[in-house]
């Protein structure tokens, strides 16, 4: 047996006057209660406060971070229990999945996966040995009979991390049933959704004239004309600030494309897409389009609006015919941001009461494009490294190439983007040491002074995320 | 009240090896002169020797680093003082201006202007405290008195500052009454012009058209026709250097695309474009020409070229119609070298007779397009990282990115390029503790030896900027 | 004079905890045999065991790295030696063409050629001084004397670099004549080859038409048509594996773009390009077509597949026409990979048999798009940092931009790919070097527990390559 350890200097930089300075720093916010303005949890857990499943189901099937790097390396979905949604065969045996994600572990050394689940294990469920084939049916027992537990429950986890508010994710077309239970069950923890409107806005999403349909059903609303549907996309914003809590937008765009076009030709190019035979140009306008619809719609209600733009989703059709979406085959592009937001900018970039948080795959846009345009525009500001990037070398790059041009202030603190629950203290507390070393580099330096950076610590940790999401 | 303090270890890598090489580079050059090859100071002030104006005037007002990074937080410009041209109301009050930005200065934390400041306040200003919202007037006071003071005036500045040489700017249309008055007083400092071309062969730039005749007026050529324009600009090129000891020549064009046309191809391009309605592809087509043009004058008459391409000029026409060029939304572009230069190395690109600098804004150019080219072009010189990348980070990225394939003897020293002149020992000393931070690097990993790192030190401080500007 | 020395904790980070780190993770590995499965040194070396030529040809004359250099800095190619095609003048005295390159060595100050240069002098030549214009001759002599003796001929060199396995790279259309007499000779070194199939599908290649009837000779099939193409280029993998030990492919495209196209679009293609007048069109998608049917051989026979994608070859048409191919003037170029590679993965990608290794010039696709497929497709591995990229900076990056989201089970280990024999210990050290650097810095970081550092150091060193390669 090896001993799973997690060293109380991991992730601050080796050398010993920015790890000195790193370190004070981080004991000065590592306390701070969590604010996670954007992540993917499904709020039922905390409406219904059942237990977590079995290990397997909670910790692998899931999680297209870790099932991908099996696959990646020969082991099929299948056997990891990936659902197929072909009706193939599937390894309904949660314990012999568990193995096999054992047996290969070391697949994830050097990866944040990898440091979450340590987290998780170490600090959530209180195992002290490192996960490997020989002790793995040991921690699946050991797992097991932690999630029956009444403490490992959902409420009750969210309360031991210390968790002060947390944003799921849900379409237009959700009833927020979940959200409304947590409100009225009198239960104090703050479970706050955020609009995302990609199955209404994109003519590519599936079933999209469908969920226009169903659009018009819940607001009573003719979603078959322009400004109907604008009506229609406005009243569920009201409907998720007035019955999920909801302070932000996010928009999951292939670029990050915006457009402005003249109230007649939004108009035509409205009734093109809404009866479903959009061209893959129009298609591209129309969400450009909404971007901007939608920027001007927060204007109006004050909901701060992220935009997640940058990933081929699905890009393996193989795996999306048998086991269907985000299944670890999403794949970033190179994305242009300069041009891209334009037309956006051109009309809505300098309110100063309008937040909009951009978040890129394409890292070669944070020096060039990114921190030059956070750095002159009121209305925007720049969301953490995300995806593939919300990882210490991820996170370091991201200062690295950002500060400079965009200063601190210009930046929106973390956020964690997650459904694995579980993982939200560990990504926390890896952005909170990254940022740290990273501050503690800069006083080590002589680039800011300790009081300053002592400062900016809380303003990363906790102060600009709450600002800028109206948290 | 806090210290304002610069540590004399400051910038420096932090591990005691590499600071330890470092700081002993550093002291063999620390008290080498400055050599300003490039840069927008007002050849006016060293003519004239006038006092400088009040602490906002001089500090705030004129630089848009500072002043955008308050206008993408809601500080309206014209409460910096910021002139419109437009008419609109101003703050005129230069000590609110003042105080305003002193409420405002941890916004720049982590920033080079940060630094430039601190630097100024402390090493030539005097000032021992850090600028607060509680000391603005206090601090507002000091400077303003220090800036009466005959020993702050340019002149005096400029020899405390141990300054060599100093390049300034200028149009083809420039007079350059002032560098003529520099010379014609008898004062021994060295304040040279470079030739930009950009109003007389760019046709996108403001009125074009009248500075073509204006350009005939002044050489008594007929800049109507292809080799009357020619000739013009040689003209120009010629009483630049008997008249302002000018040694090279810059070119801010938004690519760095180049064209090499026939004779008759180049005769009807510029028939088109000398009236004033060149297409967007026409202006693209000439000012990729001009430089191929630019290129042969100076093997012809010795000019040293400089190409700064890939910022996107006003990108916010807000701002522009409100407040002019220049105003912080310069916003870089991803920038193409390998195809661009083409048509240019083509046919110059083997002459040793001739030196060509090459900028960019686009980081990702330096690894994969920037050092191939430079490593094997004789007539091809990497200038420094520059502007939202003449920063530690980006200074460091510079030479990390840089050295492996084009290696130092391609790159040419440091670049001030800038219009606060009270800033340039800051900068020269960043830019020289980075260089030094490398090497120690270096040297501590042993891959440089000590005493090769001490020669290149000197190169990079001094001799390369002098061969390559021939300064 | 002054010594030259090899500092044991060379490339090592000079922070205490992560060399510490760095140090027992390297000495774990140092001994290990070397095993180089892509180069380009010459296999006759190996057959006929005649001694190396002067140290001009050996070091100089050959080696686009350091001639390359001079050149760009004014030094004319023909005076050091490199061969004209045009039948110009050129210097022919061996000693000038050292002496030229020993005035010049602080050219390569910084760079990976002048640590294998100084590797090779010390640890294979057992020179002492660190040569400079004034011991020129001296070391010239001591070379000289070396290279006679017959402990420095090939094989001998071959064993006691305590190489396992190394690969050479050759066409279709050669007969393999040394690789089988290496076998016939009953040496026990094992010299391999790698089938690059560029001249009998790049349609732009020199000859290529020539080159199809050839391979039609040699393999008696009809290349004249689609499918006795097809066998042609089989049955030459077979010949490659049976009578040069061949366990790989390799394809240096200009750009990585694959097409898989229906038996009848690529029997007309096939008739257009095998013809000799392919447009650039044709000839691009015939490349991709290509890539596509070499993964389908692979399938079969086992072959491992390597895309070497982004240089522009030949850049410079003055070195072309005067030197011919190779001669330092292969650019990079921004290279797309999502897009490109998207009809081969789509076809193969899943395929668990089979091994595509990626290789690319262009490091900003590194996190954003080959790290996130070889995390995701069982059928991609990535190679190591090539060509520009092959050095310590370089290598870094690699690890850390790949390592968090690939992992380090999806990447190959290291390759030489050099021509430069003498190179080859000096480069699989720097790779050793560098790789046990960076999971130093993830111990010093508590980032990687040591037991499994050790394990990934012997992986990266010696297992995953031969794994990936089958050698």
């Amino acid at each position: 047996m090896t001993a799973l350890t997690l060293h109380p200097d991991r992730l601050f930089p080796a050398d010993p006057a920015s790890r000195d300075a790193a370190r004070t720093l981080y004991k000065s916010i590592a306390g701070l209660p969590i604010v996670s303005p954007h992540g993917h949890t499904n709020p039922a857990w905390f409406a219904d406060n059942e237990p977590f499943p079995d290990p397997a189901s909670l910790f692998i099937v899931p999680d297209h971070y870790v099932f991908r790097m099996l696959y990646s390396q020969g082991v099929p979905m299948e056997e990891l229990g990936v659902p197929r949604i072909d009706g193939g065969p599937l390894e309904m045996d949660k314990r012999k999945i568990w193995r096999r994600f054992a047996e290969n572990i070391h697949l994830l050394r050097g990866t944040p996966s990898r440091m979450w689940l340590d987290h998780a294990f170490h600090e959530v469920l209180g195992i002290e040995e490192r996960l490997s084939a020989a002790n793995a049916d040991k921690i699946y027992d050991h797992i097991a009979e932690r999630l029956e537990r009444p403490e490992f429950r959902p409420r009750a986890l969210y309360e031991r991390f210390n968790i002060e508010v947390m944003a799921t994710t849900e379409s237009p077309l959700d009833d927020l049933r979940h959200h409304r239970k947590i409100k009225a069950s009198g239960w104090k923890g703050r479970v706050v959704t955020a609009y995302r409107p990609d199955p209404v806005v994109d003519p590519d999403y599936p079933n999209f004239v469908g969920n226009l349909a169903e659009l018009g059903r819940i607001t009573g609303k003719d979603t078959k004309s322009w400004t109907g549907y604008l009506d229609a996309l406005f009243e569920r914003r009201r409907y998720f600030i007035e019955n999920g809590g909801c302070t932000s937008t996010d928009h999951g765009h292939p670029t990050a494309f915006t457009a402005d076009l003249s109230k007649t030709g939004a108009e035509a190019l409205f009734a093109r897409v809404s009866k479903g035979n959009a061209s893959a140009e129009d298609a591209e306008l129309f969400r450009g389009q909404m971007l901007t619809e939608m920027a001007r719609m927060s204007l109006e209600d004050g909901l701060t609006m992220q935009i997640h733009p940058g990933a081929w989703r699905s890009y393996n059709p193989t795996v999306k015919r048998a086991f269907g979406e985000a299944k670890g085959d999403d794949i970033p592009m190179r994305t242009d941001y300069v041009h891209a937001l334009k037309p956006l900018l051109d009309r809505f970039g300098n309110e100063r009461r309008l937040t909009i948080i951009l978040f890129t795959l394409d890292e070669t846009s944070y020096s060039r494009e990114l921190a030059p345009l956070a750095g002159h525009f009121p209305a925007l500001k720049l969301g953490p490294s995300w995806w593939f990037h919300d990882s210490p070398e991820g996170m370091r790059r991201f200062r690295e190439q950002v500060t400079e041009t965009a200063g601190f202030y210009n930046t929106v603190g973390f956020n964690d983007d997650t459904r694995a629950f579980l993982s939200i203290p560990a990504r926390h507390d890896v952005a909170r040491r990254i940022d740290c070393g990273f501050l503690g580099r800069l006083v080590a330096e002589h680039r800011l002074d300790k009081d300053e950076a002592l400062e900016v610590a809380q303003d990363l940790a906790y102060r600009l995320v709450k600002a800028a999401y109206k948290l």
